[in-house]
């Protein structure tokens, strides 16, 4: 017998720690943070009470920030995607204005100085609070083959001079 | 100048859905899913007020499923891991056992019937609460060779006789 469903549940999230990058809104923000380079480089800072179990985190390339997306905006059922011209289902894009705006970024981990945590790939606004910090592991995490539905055409790479296909 | 952090913050999430599955208690959960084949197959039921969200997901290989992790237990900074003898810094885990207990798991979407969606290499107990959904999509969450830290050798796959080296 499965367990009840109860949609009424509610839970508390409250932050280990606070991102700070340089990006103070989302224009800001690059698309492809691993493209980003310099441009996309901050901290993240760990509360006291959580700095213990940061141990052993140095040594992997990329960790995963789960964050609270705190200036996402109420959540549509229906978005149209940046660049888009239609309507997707929430779901199926990476809109940060969800039901539980809860963000998962891969960023890469540069260093470790004591509970700052130096970062490249950030695609996180200043300020950010974060929820939780796991290690990235491919072997679980990642899947470049995994076919893309309705994003594919997006992720062409831009072509032409200065434009480099990967 | 950079936002406050604040320590003492605090939000409310609330499930969008909930997963059912053939797994009743941590140790039925397979350690790799994507191995574990039909063993690993459930549902995700998506709540009538988000299923208008779910628009456009068929056609993503993976989605990654957001959760609460309902019967994680306290966490402590320090664990020990499975199949491990020493302790390991937490956030240098995937112990279910964390501040905010959020998991992220990119499963296997077989495809959509209205609000339920089939899903495979799934590894989530039956009845665990979904936060949010979020297509999978490779040129930003997959990253093949990220390097592993303390993981690297309990990924080095199993060798002899019914074991393919992947």
């Amino acid at each position: 017998m499965t367990r009840q469903s109860d949609p009424a549940s509610r839970w508390e999230v409250s932050p280990i720690g606070i991102v700070h990058s340089p990006f103070h809104g989302q224009a800001d923000i690059p698309r492809q943070p691993a493209f980003a380079g310099e441009r996309a480089i901050g901290t993240v800072t760990v509360f006291p009470p959580y700095a213990g179990g940061l141990a052993d985190l140095e040594g992997f390339e990329r960790i995963w920030l789960v964050c609270w997306l705190d200036r996402a905006r109420e959540p549509r059922m229906r978005v149209t995607p940046y660049l888009e011209t239609g309507e997707r289902g929430l779901f199926s894009t990476r809109s940060p204005n969800r039901p539980n705006p809860i963000g998962i970024s891969p960023v890469r981990l540069l260093r470790r100085e004591d509970a700052v945590l130096h970062v490249a790939d950030l695609d996180l606004l200043d300020g950010t609070p974060v929820l939780d910090i796991k290690p990235y592991v491919p072997r679980i995490d990642a899947f470049p083959d995994s076919g893309e539905g309705w994003i594919r055409h997006r992720n062409d790479p831009p072509k032409g001079p200065g434009h480099e296909a990967t």
